[in-house]
């Protein structure tokens, strides 16, 4: 008995040395954030548990310049560098912020300041939702505002999403080149 | 001697289970990648196991733009959050890409292309290498060029590093403000 409980505590020890691996671990998961009509809730320290995946610097002298970074669940960048795919259940995140800027040794800086929207889609290969109109051409969509970050807002994605995405639709309706991560880790 | 194995197997196969939690565990380790005389090598796959901080995207009509990227090694910003600095043998890695844009709905949107060098720092609250000329101010600095990406290239952290961060030496020289992650997670 002794010798049994020695042998799991050295094991349980020899784990917690190894260096921290996230991303390789596969858990595509996102449908634990989804509700049984289809509504999608935000992950949860996603800036802490998500890999980037890139970002998108936006000038629009109209409306403020923006910043987008991309977050995606673990495991995300490994399996598409492999299948040249998202997995079933992959989890993306955009973070859209205000910037600020300032002339620097580099050039004219700009970063990211409040966060203006978020969001939110969930790789569903498989038509999971056929009566919600918060699914469709592969994925889950969602809006998140910073006015109420916790509440789903988007009602219809082909109104609220899609027609930002179509110069990516052969891409699966991402925009994957500005991604290093996904064709070299 | 088949019950140990029955339940180090079940004990491999329940921790297999647990959620991915990567930036949580603390390793902060980045004095293995540091040589004898203080010379540092650059993190393997830090794209994949690091945590981004956030970007800088610089506009720079004469040299081209430029994005900046910043990764941490995995618990630094957990740890920042906490304490209000990074902990003693935090990796961080400034990637810098040259971009593309093109007019989108949103924008002229600019992205990352090409890496054209990357700056490596580790911090060293112990001033480890007093007699490199790598190290000094809490750090130590590091420098590689995309023509050659496994060579450390700096020389003299004064010369090479230390200038473009001296709008920053109050925040220990890491321009903290483009990372929202070290503020809330």
């Amino acid at each position: 008995m002794y010798a049994r409980m020695g042998a799991v505590t050295l094991l349980i020890l020899s784990l917690g040395n190894q260096p921290a691996k996230p991303q390789t671990r596969n858990s595509f998961d996102g449908f634990k954030l989804v509700n049984r009509t289809g509504n999608i809730q935000k992950p949860a320290d996603y800036r802490d548990l998500y890999q980037t995946l890139g970002t998108y610097f936006v000038l629009d002298p109209k409306g403020g310049n923006q910043m987008h970074l991309t977050y995606a669940s673990p495991g995300a960048a490994d399996y598409y560098r492999r299948n040249k795919k998202f997995a079933d259940g992959t989890v993306l995140v955009k973070e859209v912020f205000g910037t600020d800027h300032a002339q620097m040794t580099t050039g004219d800086a700009h970063w990211a300041k409040d966060t203006k929207v978020w969001f939110v889609l969930i790789k569903d290969s498989k038509g999971r939702y056929p009566n919600s109109s918060l699914w469709g051409d592969d994925w889950g969509w969602a809006l998140f505002k910073s006015d109420s970050p916790d509440k789903q807002v988007a009602t219809d994605y082909k109104k609220d999403c899609l027609s930002c995405h179509i110069p990516a639709k052969a891409d699966d309706w991402i925009y994957v080149k500005g991604y290093p991560v996904l064709s070299s880790k």
